[in-house]
């Protein structure tokens, strides 16, 4: 057995993780991560836009110091006219503001059984904001993209380790996603100036695709012939069975829906306590594959459809409500949504490799009194 | 033994927090706090006032939903004139903003053993922020406090569970402290409306006192002859020995300085890579005690002074700079404030039951290649 277990170190591609998944406790590490990176507090979920300083941030290495008086953005490769430009002339061009839902694609990675080493967050790596800069399609036409040009790469400033390489964060889109009229180079949020901790100077916001996709502190824009072979887009960000299986890539953000948790809660146990009576369940649900078509609410097992809001963005999450009379007793409160495209959340959550991708429905436990 | 611990939990007064301190794995109730609350990631020591989104936040309870134009502030009690303002008419009164460094009490609780079991701090929960708002002190010459008064309650909108207790969130303090020039009941931060995990529409700051104090969302103050004796006064936020130990309460802001990490890190083990030759260390140091008079510097134990920039304000954090040239290698990093009263940060922690006041000297392992 453990000569197998060294065969496959010995083979294996460079890890995402540090150390195979556990069942064992959380690491001072693990800890380290979780009060570091910030998720989004449940209570949250009241506003279609999340107030500022509460949407999920995860920083891979440190938030760069960047000057944006001396910075500028390239964009290069396989096209016929590089551009270099300040964040002066990127705000003369024209300008779009886009409602976008982003979510971790680790999100609720330390409810795995065994638990991949990472950031462990629970449920609340998520958020809505609006970003508000130049569309990305409008720069690719300045500078015409060759026709043999299959992914543009992006790099943010940010640089550090990690699965002992040394690398600057970059991940690539595919050509026909680059061009969606939505995708927007953004320096604004909410209407202010991007926050340090969201790529300030500008970053990219793709809608619809886990968090990952949208780099932050951009550096460079860079075209190219043949596929983008980074850590985070071949090692990093793959959904896996084992260390060895190259798995397929993460890409847009799966079906999922989340309650405010009603009532009042223990401060420690964060379990709920609700008077009894009527009181109106409120949340939200979004997914990057399609719209949300529904969202059923669980009353201790028992489902019945909520009545559903409009989204606020074809990518921004859609707000549904509940009405239920609550009876005293301990009750468990659950939240499943589906998209056009057919996927409901799962009610037991589908174990991979690097806690990629966790869509399972969320329980809420209350005691009403 | 179990008969005398069966007796200590019969005598005891409510428990501040969820059980006895422990040497087992970080808890799901601890990790769940862990990424509920912000820390301050430590790369905003580069900046003198911390940027929005990344002073840390503890909230007990949960961030409560206030409509600021039904919202009025009741000040009541003994006083000769009681009143009911709007926050509309509080921002006709005179006003003043005020730089502050504030702290979470427990910070540093998580590195302590064995550990007392409630939101698990590294050293992180930290940040500086300026205030802006009406001072408390005008606020009660309007309302004229009776000779007879002792100390002024405050109750914030926040509501739960603690130690098996219903409360809304209450501080008192002394009439003293109260009128002190620079407290003040704002309802902006940094120049902009207060975000909603910071209080709004309004919240008390008392600067030099840990953050416990600066009661957020605030309802009411009311002005009380005999000394308050609430849940978050008499039983949370005492420096006790054990559970029965009635102790002392938490008041102002210990000495301490933290580090900005040189160099970039490792994602998991956030481990310090640094390139060889000259590099300047920084970071900031603050005392709710006195003025921070020193900072000394350890590299592989060998202190050498720093040297201090202004101070932001009266309590608000110092910056400090030490030129190092760092050579191949492993090396351990560490700085250690002192202030006007003498005090200076311990080299190993002070343990206590709640786990308030951890102040130890911070150390940075780096590898300098």
């Amino acid at each position: 057995m453990s000569k197998l277990i060294y065969r496959r170190r010995q083979s294996a591609r460079p890890a995402p993780h540090a150390g195979e998944p556990t069942y064992g406790p959380l690491t001072a590490e693990e800890l380290q991560l979780a009060v570091r990176n910030h998720s989004m507090p449940l209570e949250a979920l009241r506003e279609d836009i999340t107030p500022p300083g509460l949407h999920y941030v995860l920083t891979h290495f440190d938030i760069p110091h960047i000057d944006a008086g001396s910075w500028h953005l390239r964009i290069g490769g396989a096209v016929e006219r590089s551009l270099e430009l300040s964040l002066a002339a990127l705000k003369k061009d024209p300008a779009i503001s886009v409602p976008v839902t982003l979510e971790c694609a680790g999100n609720g990675r330390s409810l795995l059984k065994p638990r991949p080493l990472s950031q462990p967050w629970t449920l609340e790596a998520v958020g809505t904001a609006v970003w508000t800069g130049v569309p990305l399609a409008y720069l690719l036409a300045q500078a015409r993209v060759e026709p043999e040009a299959v992914e543009i790469v992006f790099t943010g400033l940010d640089e550090g380790i990690q699965g002992g390489v040394r690398q600057q964060y970059a991940r690539s889109l595919p050509i026909a996603e680059a061009l969606r009229a939505d995708v927007v180079l953004a320096y604004k949020m909410n209407g202010s100036e991007l926050p340090p901790q969201h790529g300030y100077p500008l970053r990219l916001v793709v809608p619809g695709w886990y968090g990952m996709t949208s780099v932050k502190w951009l550096q460079s824009i860079q075209v190219v012939t043949v596929p983008f072979h980074g850590f985070q887009q071949s090692v990093a960000y793959r959904y896996q069975h084992t260390a060895d299986d190259a798995g397929a890539p993460v890409s847009r953000i799966r079906i999922r829906s989340l309650m405010l948790p009603p009532g009042i809660p223990d401060f420690y146990t964060r379990r709920r306590i609700l008077s009894r009576g009527p009181v109106m369940l409120r949340g939200r649900a979004w997914s990057g594959e399609g719209a949300v078509t529904g969202v059923d609410v669980g009353i201790d097992g028992k489902w019945a459809p909520a009545q559903l809001e409009k989204a606020a963005g074809a990518f921004a999450w859609r707000g549904w409500s509940f009405p239920w009379v609550a009876d005293p007793g301990e009750h468990e409160l659950a939240c499943r949504a589906t998209d056009a495209t057919g996927a409901v959340q799962p009610l037991e959550q589908h174990w991979n490799y690097q806690g990629m991708g966790n869509n399972v429905v969320q329980r809420v436990k209350v005691r009403v009194e």
